[in-house]
């Protein structure tokens, strides 16, 4: 069996990927800016960024933006409970994705926030309905009561097809200054990520893959692959889309996202284990006592830690062409590895 | 309380409403050319219509496209119980009209295809979800065992996400000759009539209703208008979309719809009164059962079927301007009042 989390991808080796050090990334830190090294090999200019107020001040804007999202009118029940769940808090890295990667391709925030409420939208609508009885049945999401504790079943089923409806709606109908043909690119990618080719995909293997306890690694990787990794690629995807960016910046992109996105699943698994229920607001421990097969429970916890690490310099590495525009994206990416909860 | 099931529309009364008798609607009928009527007040042409024909034709047409929209591929359940729910026969009311709207405003089977199909997901996730025990507790749709009887609630949940999902890539992929903007009207309409302003906010009506059984006309109205009306309105008037109608042939496209509507489910309580449930391939006398308000249970039987044939004849009416062309939607209306099934 391979127990290599990922195959290598062909990534620039001259990128320094000791740069910063993971404990450091929710403080200021200095960045290399990768381009010049690798276009010049002479200077090394240094670049400062503060990652806990970009991310402050993305979130900020996000959650004012899905505060304005939904209204609640008549019958007040299905948006009272679409909005409980929508404005639960949370990291908000799907749509903090798509701004920068929106913004690194020369667009704005303003035509990003719309695509940005909605894979927020998405992802919530993916929780209610994982979280139902019929399903992981969890009490707890965000630290608060799951949708279906406080709304009952019936509701939360409904708010969860009210969010992933409302979402296309929403990037219709609020986008501004994109040419059509873009916004249909993103339609599509969306369409996709949350479609049986995505999240769907990755919770039906999910759901039958807890039930035996010796999956394969392989069979790991497809069901995070497809429950968090995709979504996160069609966050930074559709970002650049928006922004006009051609093959030639998507590609790199992709698999940025791709990189970040299975390292996110293994710290997920290792925070799990390591970390409390009050530092992740839901219930920690879940997979030990599931017996679910995990990164930690296949390759142990510091051998997932290293693979992580791993992908997340890859995942950096694919940004080095994009010069001092990409140090959001790459603060991201060492925020995903460095985080508790 | 007001006991009319809707406002008169202001129609076009010299459209003769007692042309066909609505049980000859599924034979071969004689329709008068309502233009020719109106407009020139002197000749009266009369053209022969299959009805029968039509629909039988339009249906295998829905079905072959249908048929090849989802592969099964890994991981197989969940595109198997898409299929399944998807593939269970049905009258692909939907589909049919999205093109006979389509053809009507010069369109061509092949530009509403894609979106034709797309219909009958959304309405396909919209049954799987309402069957489930949490919400109506079906075991029993189009003659079949329900998605979750075979499945599983838990895949059952993710079918309907799937059918949800893969809709709206479809329409954007598989729509070819349609320009960017008239495809994002498209989007934009499908979304809003699958979310809480349609079908999820007319089922959450539908559910607190269960509860009481002293609810009005108004309530009545609203959760048909929201469950089904906007999904039919949203068929005709995308087809008509597609194939570039302006605003003045969308209005009365649009009204057509909504009195079918209402019509399609004045009809559909007074036959679940009135049919076998071999007839229907659902469990009948259900609403009697649950002591749920129906129009009939509001109304009385011939009451209702009175309404609806009032609803009809007002659709017909609001498509006198479009002539002989128009005839398919028409005989499509009658249809509605004389199913038995």
């Amino acid at each position: 069996m391979n127990t290599k989390v990922f195959e290598k991808s062909v990534s620039n080796s001259k990128y320094d990927q000791n740069q910063v050090s993971n404990d450091e990334s929710n403080v200021t830190k200095t960045y290399l800016q990768s381009s010049q090294l690798v276009k010049a090999h002479t200077t090394v200019e240094k670049v400062s960024f503060d990652l806990s107020a970009y991310l402050s001040k993305q979130q900020v804007l996000v959650e004012a933006a899905l505060e304005q999202s939904i209204y609640v009118v008549y019958p007040e029940k299905i948006y009272e409970s679409m909005r409980y769940s929508l404005l639960a808090g949370g990291k908000r890295l799907r749509p903090i994705l798509c701004i920068a990667s929106c913004e690194l391709c020369g667009g704005t925030v303003e035509m990003a926030m719309p695509t940005a409420c909605a894979l927020e939208m998405f992802h919530t609508a993916s929780l209610i309905h994982d979280d139902l009885p019929a399903m992981d049945n969890d009490d707890y999401r965000r630290g608060k009561l799951t949708n279906h504790k406080v709304y009952g079943e019936d509701t939360a089923i409904l708010a969860g097809d009210g969010l992933l409806a409302y979402a296309f709606k929403f990037v219709v109908e609020k986008t501004n200054k994109v040419p059509a043909e873009r916004l249909l690119q993103v339609v599509d990618q969306l369409s996709y990520a949350i479609g049986a080719g995505g999240l769907v995909g990755g919770q039906i293997v999910d759901l039958a893959s807890e039930k035996l306890h010796n999956i394969d690694i392989e069979t790991l990787n497809f069901i995070h692959r497809h429950k968090t990794g995709v979504l996160l690629q069609a966050s930074v995807v559709s970002g650049a889309i928006l922004a006009g960016a051609n093959d030639e910046a998507l590609q790199p992109l992709s698999r940025y996202a791709h990189n970040i996105g299975l390292a996110f699943q293994i710290i997920d698994d290792v925070l799990d284990i390591t970390a409390t229920t009050e530092e992740l607001g839901k219930t920690a421990g879940k997979d030990l006592l599931a017996q679910k097969a995990t990164y930690p429970s296949l390759l142990g916890i510091e051998e997932s830690k290293l693979q992580a690490q791993e992908l997340i310099d890859e995942a950096k590495a694919e940004l080095a062409s994009f010069g001092e525009k990409a140090i959001p994206l790459m603060a991201i990416a060492d925020y995903i590895i460095a985080r508790t909860h």
